[in-house]
């Protein structure tokens, strides 16, 4: 058993994380941070999780990296950007391993960071210690770091079905379009109008068009994937649910095909591709048959879907994929990260 | 006043139908047929018109097209494409005017409509006599029709923002994208178990992939704008609304930019060409300054709210547009053209 | 034409009165206030009207009573409690009519405003003047109104469809049991975490038991039906839809029954009583047969749908009721009164 | 490990058993019958379990109960009722424990039950053999048993606060009123208009008023814990949601109190007797504070919460409770008598 703190719980993020490692079989949360609930239980802040006795023992505490320290062998930042990174260096200095769910450490570049985040980078010098984890991608970076940059929500939704297709060559680096419908729990628990129920039941909108900042960090690993500098479009939209993101991918394949028998041809390369990458993943499900996406069937997990359409009308290949955007989107791919770091079984507390 | 008649009225399209042609003031509801419902009153099938004296009076009748040519000068078809063309030649032999909401007359040629609806056209003699009932681009063509093939939803969110872009030679007729996401009243009133509340509600799925049928109608408006043949990527998606259509297009224009000079410059040139061809549209709203398109906005009315945005970083153009399925994207847009022909004031029966 | 203005038009209530003054036959909309907007149009902040050609023209201004009274001749005040008091004094003195949708002169008694609001009342004085705004009960002093205190969204749900039963006889006035469900906007835009969509979406929950403020309205007026003093129990919930309040009512009747023909016999009375009041009343729909109240047949009009049934087991009557809380609910009975006010057609603008 | 089988596993309760026996500790997931799925896989059927290896190898077989008996120890019926009781015969003969989720053994007079179902019992010399599967209330009956009858989701959200209360004389057996809103899974996984997800969103709505056929194992369930023949006033709605009943019960104690005196003193009561009854129960949620109920706190669970108000100027008390109709009020609530009947930790599986 390893103690594990989260700062910043109460946040929607933070929230499912308390939920994943409330029940955990290999660590015992042992400090839960909030300014404004400080004090108070986790039983009396999130009545859901009443029930468990950790629950009604665990205070809110304000967030002090020196305490945290002593408290906890595993520190997840579940903080807005900026201010994760405030806690970062004392952390690991003092020796915890830290699992941020920011986007304080994702990107390499304190420039990038800069140009999107429209700040200063607040730790430049722990970008190179930081691994992006994306445990499909990086699980062996992972098992060694001590500081995670657990990826965005959008962009596990992309990376996971685009990356393999490009290291693989089958799909051109230019000309991508990503289109996401993300849940409104994707805006954080703030009290803002715009999220209010009324705003946005009966409602469907995009965002943040065209340069939202989640581009920062999928751009840079699509890249990195490429081999050569990749700009993607991306469209965020708002839809009325409470979580699950839907990503609708428009790729050129790398192979010209006019009707149904190249696609058929390239479309046995798509499938080997996959299943050569993901075939053994516990937390990626390769769609079969009919099936399609539906968020409905990810929500609570911490499975992402995949399944993918050639067009002979276009040549284009049509990928699509659906995530919980708290659980692999965020909480449970963190979860994922330690596990790994840890070596436990990587599906510990995740089914 | 004119008499008109709804052959299909207990559907979604027909009930929205009954909503504005009780309400219109140069409309006089005359007949409603629904083989399921005949013998009830309006005011018993559908309670909330039960307040109107119409719909307590109003009986559903089976559907006779002999029968209904006495009844009403003007009939609106509102069944399932293949059955509403049955309808169409009696009526329109017996002397009236036939709105009809079905795909059956919406593609010029027969082969086309048998390539996506997958039998033969019921009356491939009337196709020439049928007039595609988009008021802001065939409002002439309307004004002198006898049979008028109401667009689909789908169709309308994507034809009125891409059309006069086309027509003016500012984008590239290759490459077009359409991303759409409905509400769930499009599927229709049709007890399946995929349109179950518990199926729908928190659950975001495309279906359709890569070829749904609305393309066909989308492909042929698109190529007579262009002047050339013009095919598209179109992706369908369900998300848990019961009404609007939000559609997002990707699309490429015919002059290059890279940086926000050129595309201030290009900017102008779309907003002229989006001022010349809607500045004056009653049911077009072009959205200004920061906001996007919503269909919260729009749904209840006969708007489609359009905005688009230039990227410089991709070179690419996106255009968004929102618009109610069961009005703009149907029963509204069928009683626009209904006023057109009848010399109304076009807004009449629409705010 | 009467020139009208609606002083705190942001909120749910005030954006109600805009769209149904924007469309009255009678009323122009000459001034709409509201500290946070001031300066922006009302197509700025509700682009939903902004096809509305005085939407792009209109401008909110800061709440000033001096400019309101030149501006208008009847005010609409869609204030919180206290602070609507504050306006009606200057505004009646410069001779305007102001229909208040607050419950700041619902209550005859400044006592039992303390009691229930916690506050002193700030202008006392005005209570005699004022008249209780549910027009089937009170449509006579209405008419000859200077101060009309609108009703509250829970209170018109219980009144319309008790008083009458009261007043007859049929019901005792002990052991009345009001259990409500409201929609959202019952609880205003506000920017507060209990009202965000993810804490609201897929949640039903009790509020404010057993003390709501609205009992105080509602005891008021159930007592000067009874001519005796009622005490009543009142359960409000908050369910997931946007608009819509259900109420179901446990009422004693005064008449003893046990079986079906006891049932039949005190039926035919409680028919009559309802036919009686109701009979011609454009607003209240009493439903026949085995239809029951749903709010989706009211939301968006100013109908209060009505059921009854006696249930020979228990001896009791239950009654139900729907009506949208933002129409018959608030905004819709506050035009409702401002056209028996002025002697207008009851139901313009209102259907 | 014991083998378990479910016969109707394709409702949303067997879908919900399918979830719980797929992750529990101690029970093998033997065989799932369904007559529309059979030869298909719960992964083909159910891709939201499809990542679970069991998932891809069991098969939907058709419902013989011969060859259920020889697959499995213990079956659960997920039937419709009337149905269920054919097959519960055969499996008990052939020495199976039989965990019926429907209604057919709840009732112990197969009088009542045609009086309530409409059809004679099928089976009425089992009866007697049946235990109602209440663990809070029989929990010593069940260990004993080869035949329970899990409650139905009414019943429980209704049972679990109420029998204490009457056991200790705390309140009165007459008079007795439960309302409570359902979510739209209570109403099954069928094909039907009125559970579109257009006709439940945005829509509340009373049904079965005034005798639902819940009625019938409330009602005996109350008398038996009353000592004496309980009737009860009961109206359920169904509210957009997925999951979730909440129910509030109105409830006249049998000690009078006029004042905050007198609803301390007899709070003291109310509360000992809650934490005497339920202090111990690992899925009985006290609320306490200013908590109440909330579905979205125990979706998901088994859990049911309750908290209740005195007040003091009704003299009534309001108790309130809420849970998952598909959880403790079906699936959860049935494996947790089988934790029971096989001696396991009777949480083992639900957390």
């Amino acid at each position: 058993m390893k103690k594990v703190a989260i700062v910043g719980a109460s946040g929607y993020s933070g929230e499912e994380l308390v939920r994943l490692l409330l029940a955990h079989p290999h660590a015992e949360l042992a400090a839960v941070t909030s300014r404004q609930y400080a004090g108070q239980t986790l039983a009396q802040v999130f009545p859901r999780y009443a029930s468990h006795p950790r629950a009604k023992a665990l205070r809110f505490s304000e967030p002090v990296a020196d305490v945290l320290a002593k408290q906890a062998d595993i520190v997840f930042l579940a903080l807005p950007h900026g201010v994760a990174a405030e806690y970062a260096g004392p952390l690991l200095q003092a020796g915890c391993v830290v699992i941020d769910l920011s986007a304080d450490f994702r990107v390499k570049s304190a420039t990038v960071y800069k140009e999107f985040y429209a700040h200063d980078h607040p730790a430049p010098d722990l970008l190179a210690k930081a691994v992006y984890g994306l445990p499909e991608i990086y699980r062996e970076q992972i098992r060694k770091a001590s500081l995670v940059a657990s990826p965005g929500c959008y962009p596990t939704s992309i990376l996971v079905p685009v990356i393999p297709l490009l290291k693989a060559g089958l799909i051109k680096e230019t000309g991508i379009i990503a289109d996401s419908l993300s849940g409104v729990s994707g805006a954080g628990r703030k009290a803002e109008l715009d999220y209010l129920f009324v705003e946005c039941n009966e409602s469907v909108r995009p965002y943040g068009v065209p340069k939202h900042r989640h581009l920062s960090e999928i751009e840079q690993e699509l890249s990195l994937a490429a081999g050569t500098k990749v700009t993607i479009q991306f469209t965020p939209h708002l839809i009325p649910v409470n979580r699950g993101i839907l990503t609708t991918l428009y790729l050129a394949p790398a192979e010209h095909f006019t009707d149904a028998n190249g696609a058929a041809k390239l479309g046995e390369k798509i499938a080997a591709c996959y299943r050569a990458s993901y075939g053994d993943e516990p937390f990626v499900r390769l769609l079969e048959g009919k099936t399609l996406p539906d968020t409905k069937n990810v929500v609570g997990t911490n499975v992402i879907e995949i399944a993918w359409r050639l067009d002979p009308r276009t040549g284009r290949l049509i990928v699509m994929s659906a995530e919980d955007n708290l659980v692999k989107g965020a909480s449970g791919q963190a979860v994922q990260s330690m596990n790994i770091l840890c070596g436990w079984p990587e599906t510990a507390g995740l089914i």
